[in-house]
C-alpha cells in the first residue's frame, strides 16, 4: 500500500499552456490525415483538401424556363403592331425547364409569352407554328454552362465542415467520393475494481460505470469518435496492458480514473511507466487530480473519476486536441452576462468552476450557483452555465455582475420559468407536463425554503415563489409573510396544493415514535429542514407548543434542504425521523405519523402574472388532468383548491 | 402533353398557416411515439417520457475522501494539545475515496489530518493506530446516500434532447435503456427523366442528381432520418407507385421536383390522385412551384427542382413538421443586423429569400447580395444569410440595414477577410492556403471588377480590393486611381502577381484569330468583361489604339464577371474569344493569344493592414511556399514582387 499524496497543483492557465505547448512540439496538434469516403456520408465531417470542380453545372446550355428555343435574330422584328410566326420543329422547338438547348439556338421565349397557331395553310403537314411579339435578346431564359460552378472553381476550401448545401455542390461539381479528415479516435478505458457495468445487480460498493458515456458523448459533439473499452481492475499491469492496446487504435487515450494518488490508484504510474507523466495536479476545483501524459507519441489524460471533475477536465485538456486534430478551430464559448443572487465564498488558490441555474427575471439574467459537489453530475444537468471564479479571488458578492460560459442557449433560459422557494414534489410533475404540453418552456426551480423563496421573489431573483408558511400569531399560511415583505408591490397568492405533514420513520416503526414528544428520547436522532423552510416552522412550532426545549432533540443541527432529503436520511439510518410530506414517505416506502394538513401556495409578483409563460403554467395548473392525476398518485394531496387566486394586493 | 401554366400563388405566410392549420386538424403535428434503446446509443435523441431516477446515487453511505472512516463519538476531545489515538480496524477503517462507509461508523478523517503510528506494545499485534489532532462531526467527508440523485426524482422531463451529461445521470439513476422518440422518417423520392445518379457517365440533358443529398442532410440536421428513393422517371404511374411506398415507411414524403407545371410534372397531379393537394404555388422567390399535399393521412411536399428553391422551400415547410413530430421547439433564426452593400430591387408580390455575403469592416456588418439565380447552388454554399425583402416592398436601397438570417455564425463572418474587386485565380488558392493556415480564418472574395472593388473599399464594405486598373495617360498601374479615390485616407498598395492577359480560343485556334484586329470580322463573336473590370479597360484601350468601333465587335454587349466565365463562354461556343488571364485558358484547355503582361495589386486601407487577420495573409502572400507553388503551376504568373508594398498614402 504505496501513497503518494502530495499532487502537484500547477496553475490552470500554466498547465494549459505547458500541455499544449508540448502537444504542439511533439507535432500532436497537426490535422489526422484524409480518407475518402462517398459524398452523401460526409454530413458533418471536414474537408482534408480543397474541393475543385472536375465539371461545370449546368455542362451544357440548357432552358432555365418552359418555352421555345430560337435562333435570337430568327425573331427580329416581332411586335405587338407585327407579330412574327416561327415554324415548330425548324424555328422553334419546344423545351422544358432543364432541357438541353439544341445545336444552334440561342435564346428562349418563354411558354407565357408565345401564342400557338394551328397552321390552316391546305398543304400544311398538321405542324403548328408559334406567333411572338417581341423579339428575344441573345441567350435570354438560358442556364448558360457553368452558371452554377465553372469545372476547376473552388467549391471548398480545406478545414471546412461540410453542411448539408456542400453535398450539393461537390456532387453536382462531378464528385462522388470527398477527402475528409479521419475522425480523431478518442479510446476511453473505464478503471477501478469498484466500477460495475450499468445494468449489473448491484452490491454495495458497487459504483456503476456511467462517466464513459459522458466523456464519449462529449468527444462526439466535437466531431471525433470514441471506443470504450471495458472495465479495467485496480491492477497496475492489467492498466499497462490497456493502454498500450488502446495505443495503436487512438489517436487520445482517456483513463478514468485512477488519477487520484490514492492507494489504488495506478493510473498515473501505469503512464510513467509506459511513457512520462507531464503533469499531475491542477490547481482547479473541481478536477485537481488530473494527469497529462504521453505514450509513445500519444497524448494520455488521466481523468478523475468524480463526474463533475471528468467532465471539466476532459473539456480544458481533451476539446482542443480533437479540434486540432480535425483541422478545425474550437468554437468559442457561448457566454452570458449576469447578476449572482447570493454571495459565494471559494478557495483561494484554485480556479473554480461554479455551476450556476440562470433565469431572465424583467431585463436581468439572474444566477444562482447549484451543488458545488464534485461528485453531483445532477448539478450538471441542472446546471445553464459555468462561472469560472479566478484562483486569486476568494469568492463574489450578491449582485457581482459576471460573464459566464452557457450550456444551455440564452433562448432556452429565456424560456424558462424561475420558481424559488419551498420544495414540493408536485413541482417536478408540473415541470415534466410544461415541457410536455409547450416544449419551449421550462420550469426550473431552486430550494432554498418558503422565506429564501419570498426573499428572492422581492429581489428579483424569481417568477415565483411555492410557500408554506404558518404565521404563529393568526394561524393563517403565506398572506401575513406576504403583506409585511411586499407592503409596495402587487403580489398574486394562488393555491397549488393542501398536502399533509408528518413525521416519517422507518418502515414498521422500529423505535415505535408517536410524535413530537419522542425526540427528546436519548435513542431518537432527528434531522431537521433548513432554517427558512416552512417545515422548519412547523417543527419549532411543535416544539414551542410542547415546550420542547430544541437543544434536549438530537440532531436537530443537521438540515436538509428537501423532503425527499429527509426521507433519504430516514430510509438510510443518518437520522431516526424528520419530519416531511406524505409524498416523501410513499416514495421511498416509509411509515408516516401525521402531525398537520398545511397549505402550498405559490406566489407571483402582478407584473410577471400576466405574461405568457406564467398565463401558461397557470392554465396546465388549473386544467390539466394528467397533472392532477400524477399529483394525486403521489399520496396526500388535496386539489380542491388548485389553481384558486387566495389573495391579491 | 396536357399543361397547366397556372399556378395559385398563395402568399408567403398565408400558405404556412394554411399548411400547418390543416397538419394540426389532422393530428400530423402531434410527436411520434417513443422506442426504448440502450442509454449509450442516445445522445442527441429526445426523450418521450419523464426519466425518473429507480434507485439513489450513490446508493449506499460511501467515503467522500481518501481516509479513515471513524465514529465520531470516538473522536470527540480531540486536540493538538492532546491528541486522541484510534485503533486501527477498530475504531479506524481505511478507506479510499468511494469506498462504501463500513456499517456503525459516521465520519472520515482525511488522511491529511491523520499520523499513522506503530503501536509499540510488548504484546502488540503488529497493528497501528492513528493519531488525530481535531475532532470529527458527524458525517463529515461522507457521501450519503442520494447525494446526486435521489431514488424516484425526476432526472430528464420529456422533450428533452439528450445530451452527454445526461447520459451520465441517467445510467447513475439506474437505466440501462431510455425510450426516446422515434426519429421523423422522411422518405425523398427524387423524380425526373433528365435526373442521373452521381458518378454515371454524363450525356448532354443529363443532370446529376444532388438535390436528395442536401434535403436529406437537412433533415438529418434537424433530428430526423431519411431514405432517399431511386430516381423515378417522369412516369406518373411509377410515381404514384414510389409515393405509396414511402407511405409505409416514412412519416414525410419528399418528391424533388415535377413541381412545377411543364407538360413532364407529374407530382402535383401523383397526389391529386392519391389523395389531395393542399396548395400548389407560393408567392415566393426563388421556391414559387411547392405542391404541399396529403395522402392517406401523411403530409407529401412536392420540392421544386432548382436547388435553392429545394433548400428554402424545405426549410420553411417541412422543418417545423420535423421538430413537431419530435416534441420539440424549433430553434429561432440566428440573426444578424447588417448594412446593405448596394442597391437590390425585388418583384412586387413576393417574397424574395437574397442571399447575402456579408463582411465585419471596421464594426460594421456589411452584406452584398450574391447571386439571385435558383439554379445556383454555390450562392447558398458562399452565403452567409438569407435576407427576406416583403412582397410588398419593391427592394431596398444600399445603406438599408436589414436583419438577416444567418447561415454561418457572427463569429465566423467576423473572422472573414472581405476582399472585393478585380478576380484572379491566384484569390482562390490564397483563400484555401489561408483557412489551412489558420482554421478560424476565411478568405471571401465578390467579383465586381477592378473599379468596383476600390469603390466598395472606399464605401467601407471591403477589407482589400484586387485591382489591376491600367492609367491610359501614364501608362501606370493602380496607383493614379487610387490617388484620386482617396485623396484623404491612407491606402496601402501591395503587388500579389504580375499575369499574362491574352485573347481565348477554342484548341487548335479554328477560326485563325490572331490579335484585337480580327474582331471586327463578321463570323467572330466577342465575350466581354463588365464595366469597370481592369480587363475590359485593357480592352478598352487596344480598340481605341487599333481605332476599332466598339459596335464593330460582335458581342462586345456580352459581359462576364470572371476570367473563369470568358474561358467557359468560349470553351462552350457562346462566344469564339475573349480577353482573360493565362490562368483560365490552361484550367479550361483552351488556346492562348498572349497580348499583355499587366500588374495584379491588392489595395488596403492602412486601417486594416496592422489587423491581426491581415498581418496574417500578408504572411502568406509573402512566406507561404505551398501558394507560390501552386500560383506558378497555373501557368502565366510573374511573382518576383508577391507581397512588395508598391506605394502607400
Amino acid at each position: 500500500m504505496s501513497r503518494n499524496i502530495y499532487l502537484e497543483s500547477t496553475p490552470l492557465q500554466e498547465a494549459l499552456s505547458a500541455w499544449s505547448g508540448r502537444l504542439r512540439s511533439e507535432g500532436l496538434l497537426h490535422p489526422l490525415e484524409g480518407e475518402k469516403i462517398p459524398v452523401a456520408d460526409s454530413l458533418g465531417r471536414v474537408t482534408a483538401e480543397a474541393v475543385m470542380a472536375v465539371i461545370s453545372s449546368p455542362f451544357y446550355h440548357s432552358s432555365a424556363m418552359d418555352g421555345y428555343a430560337v435562333r435570337f435574330y430568327d425573331t427580329f422584328g416581332a411586335s405587338e403592331r407585327s407579330p412574327k410566326r416561327l415554324r415548330k420543329g425548324e424555328q422553334a422547338v419546344y423545351v422544358d425547364t432543364g432541357d438541353p438547348l439544341p445545336d444552334g439556338f440561342n435564346a428562349v421565349i418563354m411558354i407565357e409569352d408565345v401564342n400557338i397557331i394551328k397552321d390552316r395553310h391546305p398543304e400544311g403537314t398538321g405542324e403548328h407554328s408559334i406567333e411572338i411579339i417581341s423579339s428575344a435578346t441573345p441567350w435570354q431564359h438560358i442556364r448558360v454552362i457553368g452558371e452554377d460552378i465553372v469545372a476547376t472553381e473552388l467549391i471548398l476550401p480545406e478545414n471546412q465542415r461540410i453542411r448539408p448545401v456542400d453535398l450539393g455542390a461537390i456532387l453536382a461539381g462531378g464528385h462522388t467520393g470527398v477527402t475528409v479528415r479521419k475522425r480523431p479516435m478518442v479510446v476511453i478505458i473505464p478503471t477501478g475494481t469498484e466500477i460495475v457495468e450499468p445494468g449489473t445487480a448491484l452490491r454495495k460498493g458497487d459504483i456503476i460505470e456511467s462517466n464513459s458515456r459522458v466523456l464519449g458523448g462529449m468527444v462526439t459533439e466535437w466531431g471525433g469518435e470514441y471506443v470504450r473499452y471495458r472495465i479495467v481492475p485496480d491492477d497496475l499491469e492489467a492498466l499497462k496492458g490497456a493502454i498500450l492496446d488502446a495505443h495503436s487504435l487512438g489517436d487520445v487515450i482517456v483513463v478514468n480514473a485512477g488519477a487520484s494518488a490514492g492507494s489504488e490508484d495506478y493510473t498515473a504510474r501505469a503512464i510513467q511507466e509506459l511513457g512520462e507523466v507531464i503533469l499531475h495536479g491542477v490547481s482547479m476545483k473541481p478536477g485537481k487530480p488530473v494527469i497529462l501524459g504521453l505514450v509513445k507519441g500519444k497524448p494520455v489524460l488521466g481523468i478523475p473519476g468524480y463526474p463533475v471533475s471528468a467532465f471539466l477536465t476532459l473539456r480544458l485538456f481533451a476539446r482542443p486536441l480533437v479540434y486540432s486534430l480535425q483541422g478545425l478551430e474550437m468554437p468559442g464559448p457561448e457566454s452570458l452576462r449576469v447578476r449572482l443572487s447570493r454571495r459565494v465564498a471559494s478557495p483561494l488558490g484554485h480556479e473554480e468552476f461554479l455551476r450556476v441555474k440562470v433565469g431572465k427575471v424583467g431585463d436581468t439574467f439572474i444566477a444562482t450557483p447549484v451543488s458545488r459537489g464534485a461528485g453531483v453530475l445532477m448539478s450538471l444537468v441542472r446546471a445553464d452555465g459555468i462561472a469560472r471564479i479566478p484562483a486569486q479571488s476568494e469568492g463574489l458578492g450578491a449582485g457581482t455582475e459576471i460573464d459566464i460560459e452557457l450550456l444551455r442557449s440564452a433562448r432556452e433560459i429565456e424560456n424558462t420559468i424561475v420558481c424559488i422557494g419551498s420544495h414540493d414534489n408536485a413541482l417536478d410533475l408540473l415541470a415534466n407536463i410544461i415541457r410536455k404540453r409547450y416544449p419551449a418552456l421550462s420550469l426550473s426551480s431552486a430550494h432554498v425554503g418558503s422565506l429564501g423563496g419570498l426573499t428572492a421573489l422581492k429581489r428579483g431573483e424569481a417568477h415565483m415563489a411555492g410557500t408554506h408558511l404558518l404565521d404563529e400569531e393568526t394561524g393563517e399560511y403565506n398572506i401575513p409573510f406576504i403583506k409585511r415583505l411586499f407592503p409596495d408591490t402587487k403580489v398574486v397568492l394562488m393555491n397549488l396544493v393542501y398536502r399533509e405533514q408528518g413525521l416519517l420513520v422507518p418502515k414498521g416503526n422500529p423505535k415505535n415514535i408517536r410524535g413530537f414528544e419522542d425526540l427528546t428520547r436519548r435513542d431518537v436522532t432527528f434531522v431537521n429542514r433548513q432554517t427558512g423552510a416552512g417545515t422548519r416552522l412547523l417543527t419549532d412550532k411543535y416544539l414551542k407548543d410542547l415546550g420542547i426545549n430544541q437543544a434536549d432533540v438530537r440532531g436537530y443541527e443537521r438540515e436538509e434542504y428537501t423532503h425527499m432529503g429527509v426521507a433519504s436520511a430516514v430510509l438510510t439510518g443518518v437520522a431516526d425521523t424528520g419530519l416531511a410530506i406524505l409524498a416523501s414517505a410513499v416514495a421511498l416506502s416509509l411509515d408516516f405519523i401525521p402531525v398537520a394538513k398545511e397549505r402550498y401556495d405559490i406566489a407571483i409578483p402582478d407584473r410577471f402574472f400576466q405574461t405568457d409563460m406564467i398565463r401558461k403554467l397557470i392554465g396546465i395548473i388549473r386544467e390539466d388532468a394528467e397533472l392532477k392525476d400524477m399529483v394525486a398518485a403521489m399520496g396526500g394531496y388535496d386539489l380542491s383548491d388548485m389553481g384558486k387566486i387566495l389573495y391579491e394586493g
